[in-house]
């Protein structure tokens, strides 16, 4: 699944071209042009995640290093970086504040990925071991509020009583998100609005939050505002979206866990969730693979996955995530020209065609 | 041990009472009567904890009700409420914000509770099953996590920059306190600066915070603000002390967990320390307890309790823990004189006679 979009669409780029600056883009958008037009704000948020740690304890800076420097895609400090430039007074003129929005924004992702590797018992992130199973759970518990505590320190400093309440909610969101997400295993009944809810708690609260915090920094009008929180919003479902697909069509090379792994934890997304609907053989077939937790399974495991993979549920998932990308390119159509929001555009177009 | 002060102390009642306006209290201080002082605000910090989290996911403010309704001592709100009557413009009356802060204190410490309970695999803690024992570990993190995001979002709501850092500074501290105790684990090298150090960062953090940020909302002077801050810290490290004594000298029944837990652990604290240091036969035969791990097992921790209660390291622990209260009792003398000032020099004596 190198290109989601090439593979299965002429017709989506078509749709997305209506409007939209960057969505004359052909083919995969490169993320290493986005991060150009912000290269010098990122680099301080770098040093910030790799340097300007709480912490007088040799052992937890070492593991905080160890963090930060297995990389990461930091698609989040850059949603703040190009929305804030795209709002600042002075077109691509940030402050200090805008900086450590940013590093927040990456120490909650970074956190919250800390404790869903405990969560999850998951022993490779980013290619490299994961503190719970290089260290222990307790290790990892521990610095996962370490990040979040850091978070809640960079919130601080930004002083924006406004920007403080909405990455609170974003805090409560986030594991609200990953409740709701665990009481709903192996559960096949279809509900939509339950999928989207907890796709925005997981994942899109934190975007929204990212995109439009810094232009509530740079003083904009509410409309403004709203429109890139429209454009986080939307633009988080849709990465969560493709995120549920690489489950069903990443190779473990890429994504780093293994093909299906999701499914087999009866975690059922979009892709399942299309088949379940239908109502048809396939449906009932796998329905009865989750019941019976057969899908936990390999046997059980590679049938569900080819079920789906056969019957439409990739294209459609596929198509609903490109909707969302859509929408979150439509709220920026107010938003006044520049590089910066072209950016915006291209990195929805990229998520679609992310592979890890 | 009803009351440490009953049995181990004429001397330091008379020591503690010079200066101090409540420390001429003989026997037990009664808790019951700190809280008259301020019952009509802890009602609405009840309400609070009790109602407004967030969630409006059932099953998560089912375990939210399950985890404030199973009680605790309310110790930390208790001193937020104390010390921001103590030092309000008019005496004793609050603002809403010092309802937050009160609440804030107290999630902050639920939720580290919640976790430790993760990382210690406890089973028990206020007389009922932790959320790790009757749900699991994942369940617990979140539910952590949920908390720590509550005390966010209260924190953004008391809208004082200076307040918010001093609380973040606080999560930092609880999660370095706890990783600093794990490194020292089955250490047997006596370190009282970093065992002073490891108190702060686990409890003393937090109780200063709380002592000291309801006289920064009233607008109190430098000079009130750091008398209060040196109290929590004070009375803080007294607490820790007295629980780690607890360990030693404390009932199953009181204290919910079996005696020597963090002994079993290779948690080395006061009580140990003492002996470690005296560098004679004890100290060595401590020594190898902890050093062969023979002290994880029932007959090593046995002896090792033995040693500790009959060479004198409950009573120069009991004396350590006196010092703190004092320091704490001594950094009131320049509050103005109020019912609420000696309510908490009350709580400073309280501490030392608690048994649970």
């Amino acid at each position: 699944m190198k290109s989601l979009d090439r593979i299965f669409d002429n017709r989506r780029v078509m749709k997305s071209a209506q409007g939209s600056p960057s969505a004359t883009i052909a083919g995969t958008p490169s993320l290493s042009s986005l991060f150009d037009l912000v290269s010098d704000e990122m680099s301080l948020v770098e040093d910030w995640l790799k340097s300007n740690l709480i912490d007088d304890n040799t052992f937890v800076e070492e593991l905080l290093k160890q963090i930060f420097h297995a990389g990461g895609k930091r698609i989040r400090p850059l949603i703040v970086l190009l929305s804030s430039k795209a709002t600042a007074r002075e077109t691509g003129k940030l402050s200090r504040l805008h900086i450590i929005l940013a590093v927040l924004t990456e120490l909650i992702h970074t956190a919250s990925l800390v404790h869903d590797d405990v969560i999850d018992k998951a022993s490779v992130r980013r290619g490299q071991e994961t503190i719970n199973k290089k260290w222990n759970d307790r290790i990892a518990v521990l610095m996962g509020d370490l990040l979040f505590a850091q978070a809640s320190i960079c919130l601080a400093r930004i002083m924006n009583p406004v920007v403080v309440g909405i990455y609170g909610q974003v805090l409560g969101d986030l594991c609200s998100g990953e409740i709701k997400q665990m009481r709903q295993q192996f559960q096949t009944k279809v509900d939509w609005d339950a999928y989207i809810e907890k796709s925005v708690g997981k994942t899109a609260s934190l975007f929204s939050a990212g995109s439009h915090s810094g232009a509530i920094l740079n003083g904009c009008s509410n409309e403004t505002i709203q429109n890139l929180k429209d454009y986080g919003l939307n633009l988080g479902i849709c990465f969560q979206i493709v995120d549920d697909l690489l489950d069903i069509t990443g190779s473990q090379k890429e994504t780093g866990k293994a093909v299906g792994s999701d499914l087999r934890n009866g975690v059922v997304t979009a892709p399942a969730m299309f088949i379940l609907e239908a109502g048809d053989a396939n449906s009932a077939r796998l329905k009865e693979l989750i019941d019976t937790r057969a899908i936990c399974e390999d046997a059980g495991a590679e049938e569900a996955l080819a079920i789906i993979r056969n019957n439409g549920g990739v294209e459609k998932t596929v198509d609903l995530a490109r909707s969302y990308a859509d929408k979150a390119i439509e709220s920026l159509k107010d938003i006044k020209d520049s590089s910066y929001k072209d950016g915006l555009a291209t990195l929805a177009n990229y998520v679609m065609t992310r592979t890890t």
